[in-house]
C-alpha cells in the first residue's frame, strides 16, 4: 500500500476541538451561471485561485466534546435517559461529528427535516441556503419517548450501551413513514434497502437536537486510518497545495472506465489553468445493500488500482466517506456533492444514475439514468460546486481498451454490466483486456470466491459503474 | 349580488396585451427575518408602505397573442399537429395564460418540472428563486408523440378541436408517473382525485414550451365574470388604493370561524399601521374532488355571506382562482400562496391542514394538520408573502358564536365537523345559531336537497373547513 496515496491521519483526533475556522482561506467565488438550465463546468473558464472551497454555512462544524470536558460528559451522559443507537445511526452520528453534513448541528428537528424533505435545502440565517436533500433523523419508538418524559436532553448509547454522544435541546416529533419514504425515493415500493433497514421498522417518532459527540467514532475494523475527517481532508489539500480538488463518489470497484474518466477530468482542470488539481477517491464507507461489494474488498480493489499505476498516487487522496447510502438516485447525489463540498472538494464528478438502483418490483432502474446530473446541477445550495458530468465509457473494442463512447461508430464498443462483470469474476474468468488492472480484477474473483454457497446458490450482484 | 363586491371585469380581455411592466409599482420590501424556524408576521412589525408587492420574476406573464395578430396564429394553429386537451388541462393553460404561475410562459420542460418536483422552487437567471411547488405539465400518448414527429410547435385544442394555443420550442420527456405522485403527495396510494383524474390514466410523456393563446380562456358558465386575471386583480386593488392585500384561498363555504379570522386579521392589520387592508376572498374555481361542493353553489353562498353583512363589502374582492385542486397539503399550499403573490397579495391566511384531505386507504388525514403553514412560512421563493396562521375558530357555547379557541375552557366549544355539517344540511336541520349566516346555511341546504338519490344513496361529503 503506497502510504502516501492511503493517507494516514496525522491529526489525532483529541486535537480536532479546536477552532476550526483559522484553517480555511475564503473560497474563490466562482462566477457560476446562474440559469433554468444545467450548470456544466466545461461551457466557460474559470479564474484560477488559491485556497479550498468555504464549507456550508462558512464555517466546519465539529460535535466533539473537548478532551478536558469529556469526563464531566461521561458523568453527566450517565444521569439521562438513554436511547440505543443501530449500526447505521452510529454511522450518522459519526457523519454529524466531523461535519460532513455542515451547517447541521445535531440530528434534525422538524424544522430542518420538513426543508429537507421538501426543499432539499436549508435557509440559514443570513438568508443564503445550503443544500441538504436527505433527512438526518433518529428514530425512537413509544415507549423510548414515554421514557425521555420531560427530559430536555438523552444520551446516546451503542449496542455495548457505552455512552456515544448527549443529544441536548432536543424536539421529539411525528415520523412520517410513509411521505418521508416518497418524497426522499420518489417511490413507496417495497424493497428499498435504507428503506427496509432502517424505516419500516423504526418507531413512530423522530428526536432532533444538538450534538456532543463524547469520543470519536471509531470503527475498529483496520480501515480507521483510512477515515479521514473533513478537516483532515483540507490538511492534506493544502499541504499538497492544491488548487483545485475533484471528487469521486463510488460504492463499486474501479475499472478503467472510472479511471479514464478521472485522469481525463485532470488532463482538463489542467487545461483550465489549474496547477495542481487533486483528485479524491472517496469510496462510501456506512450502510451498502447486501449484494453491493464490501467495503474491506473494495479498499482492496482500490489499492491495487493505485499499485497497478492506473491512478497517479502523487495527484490522488484515497479516503472513505463515513455516510450510508440511501440508493435514493437525484436525491442523494446531492447529499454525496454537498458533503464533499465541505472536505474541501470544488468540482464533483456526476456519473449515470448516480446512487442509482434497479426499481423494487418493476422491470426497468427506480431513476432515469440523467435525472441525477440534471438535478444536481441545479440543485439550491450547490451553485459553488462545479459539477462535471460524468461522458459515458465503454470497451472499445479497436483499441483494446476503456474509452469515451463514440456515438459515430457504436459497433465498437461493448458495455459491460454488472451482471456480465459479475458472472466473468464468479466463473473466475477474465474480462477483456484493459477492462480493469490484473491487480485489482484479482480481488473481486477472491471476493466472490470467498462467497459462501449457503447463500441459496445465489452470488450478490456487483455494479461497475 | 353587490356589484362592487363581486368585481366585475371592466378590462375587455383584448386590452391584456400591453405591456403589463407599467402597472406595478415595486413592492416594498419586507425586513423579513431569515431563520430555520417558521416564520409568522405578528412577531414584528412592519413599516407600512404604498405599491402593491411585485410579481415573481419582477413581471407578470401574459401569454395571450395580440389582438392584430389572431388570424394568423389561428391560420398557423390550423396547419401544426394538433394534442386534445382535457378540461383540466385547459384549466392549466387559462392559469398560464394570465400570469398566475410567473415568470413561467408555459407548460413546465423538464428541467422546470425537475425543479418543481425536488426543490418546489425554480432558480431564475439572476440566482434569484420564485417558489413553483406543482408540477404544471401536459401529458402525451406515444401515438400524440409519434404524429408531433419533428415538428417544434404544436397547436393545443379543447374538447371541439377548436385550436386554444400554440405552443412552441416544445421539449417531450418522459413522465414519470410514480416519481411525480410520490414527490407531489407524499404518498403513491391508490384514491388521490388528482392523480385518478389526470395522471393514472395519461401517456407516458410530458410535453413542454412556450404557450401562444389565441383568445382569453372563457367557460360561459355564468361565472366568468368573477374569473379576474391577476392584472384585473392588481388594478382593482389599485383602485381601491389598498396598501395591504390579504388573500384567503377556499374550496368550501364559508362559516363565521372563517368570517371571524378575515375580519380578525384586518383589525390586526389596521393595528400595524396599514390604512386599507383589503381581502381577496378568492374561492378556487378549477378541478375539484367529487364530494366537494361544487363552484356555483359555493358562489351562491359566498354572495349571501355577503349580502348578510358577515363580510365588508367595501374592503372585500371576490374573485375565482382558476387553478385545478391538487389536494397536495404542504407542497400544495405553497403553489396556492405564489400565485396570489402575483394577483397583488402580499399577506396570505393559512389554516389547519391547508389543502389537505382524509388518507385515501389509511384511516387517518394524509397531512399532519400543521406542517402545511410550516412548509410555506420556510419555502424557498416566498420570504417576501407575510403568512398569517390561522387560528381555530370553533363554536364558543358560552357566547353563542363562533370565536377563537381558549384551551383554558375547551368544554365551551364545540368543533363542527364536516361530517356534522353535512348531516345537518341534509337533515335541512339548522346548525347552532352563529355557525353560518342563515342565507348562506340556505344555499347549502339547497345544495344538499339538489343531490339526486341516484347517486346509491350516498351524500358527497362537505368539509367546512
Amino acid at each position: 500500500m503506497t502510504s502516501a496515496i492511503f493517507v494516514q491521519s496525522s491529526f489525532p483526533s483529541k486535537s480536532l476541538n479546536k477552532s476550526l475556522n483559522t484553517h480555511f482561506v475564503p473560497s474563490s467565488k466562482l462566477p457560476v451561471s446562474l440559469s433554468f438550465k444545467p450548470r456544466t463546468v466545461f461551457r466557460q473558464r474559470f479564474s484560477v485561485r488559491a485556497g479550498l472551497i468555504e464549507p456550508d454555512g462558512g464555517k466546519l462544524v465539529d460535535l466533539h466534546v473537548a478532551e478536558p470536558e469529556r469526563e464531566l460528559k461521561k458523568r453527566e451522559a450517565a444521569s439521562l435517559p438513554r436511547v440505543k443507537l443501530t449500526k447505521i445511526d452510529l454511522q450518522w452520528v459519526h457523519v454529524l461529528s466531523e461535519g460532513w453534513a455542515s451547517p447541521l448541528t445535531g440530528f434534525m428537528r422538524e424544522p430542518e427535516f420538513l426543508q429537507t424533505l421538501h426543499f432539499n435545502s436549508l435557509r440559514l440565517d443570513d438568508g443564503s441556503f445550503v443544500n441538504m436533500s436527505v433527512p438526518i433523523v433518529l428514530a425512537i419508538d413509544d415507549s423510548q419517548k414515554e421514557r425521555i418524559g420531560e427530559s430536555n436532553k438523552v444520551t446516546l448509547v451503542d449496542s455495548d450501551d457505552n455512552p456515544v454522544a448527549i443529544l441536548t435541546d432536543i424536539e421529539i416529533y411525528k415520523h412520517p413513514k410513509e411521505e418521508r419514504i416518497a418524497r426522499t425515493w420518489g417511490t413507496t415500493a417495497p424493497g428499498l434497502p435504507y428503506v427496509e433497514e432502517t424505516i419500516t421498522n423504526a418507531g413512530n417518532w423522530l428526536i432532533g437536537g444538538d450534538l456532543e459527540v463524547i469520543e470519536p467514532i471509531k470503527y475498529h475494523d483496520g480501515l480507521d486510518r483510512f477515515r479521514l475527517s473533513p478537516v483532515e481532508l483540507r490538511q492534506e489539500f493544502d499541504r499538497r497545495n492544491a488548487d483545485a480538488v475533484f471528487a469521486f463518489q463510488l460504492r463499486n470497484p474501479v475499472h478503467n472506465g472510472h479511471a479514464l474518466l478521472m485522469t481525463d477530468t485532470r488532463r482538463r482542470l489542467l487545461e483550465m489553468g489549474y496547477k495542481n488539481p487533486i483528485l479524491l477517491l472517496h469510496p462510501l464507507g456506512g450502510y451498502t445493500k447486501a449484494d453491493d461489494v464490501p467495503l474491506s474488498w473494495r479498499m482492496k480493489q482500490h489499492e491495487k488500482v493505485l499499485e497497478d499505476g492506473v491512478l497517479d498516487p502523487e495527484t490522488t487522496v484515497v479516503s472513505i466517506f463515513p455516510s450510508p447510502m440511501h440508493y435514493a438516485g437525484p436525491t442523494e447525489v446531492q447529499w454525496h456533492a454537498k458533503a464533499r463540498i465541505n472536505a474541501g472538494a470544488n468540482f464533483y464528478i456526476v456519473g449515470r444514475d448516480p446512487a442509482g438502483m434497479g426499481h423494487p418490483i418493476e422491470k426497468r432502474d427506480l431513476y432515469d439514468a440523467d435525472h441525477g446530473k440534471k438535478v444536481l446541477s441545479m440543485a439550491p445550495g450547490l451553485e459553488r460546486l462545479n459539477i462535471l458530468p460524468f461522458r459515458v465509457a465503454a470497451y472499445d473494442q479497436t483499441q483494446g481498451k476503456m474509452a469515451f463512447f463514440d456515438p459515430s461508430r457504436a459497433q465498437d464498443f461493448l458495455f459491460i454490466s454488472g451482471t456480465k462483470m459479475r458472472t466473468l469474476a464468479k466463473n473466475k474468468e477474465n474480462p477483456p483486456n484493459g477492462f480493469m488492472c490484473p491487480g485489482g480484477w484479482k480481488v473481486l474473483v477472491e471476493y466472490y470466491d470467498s462467497l459462501t454457497p449457503s447463500d441459496n446458490g445465489r452470488i450478490h450482484e456487483a455494479v461497475p459503474a
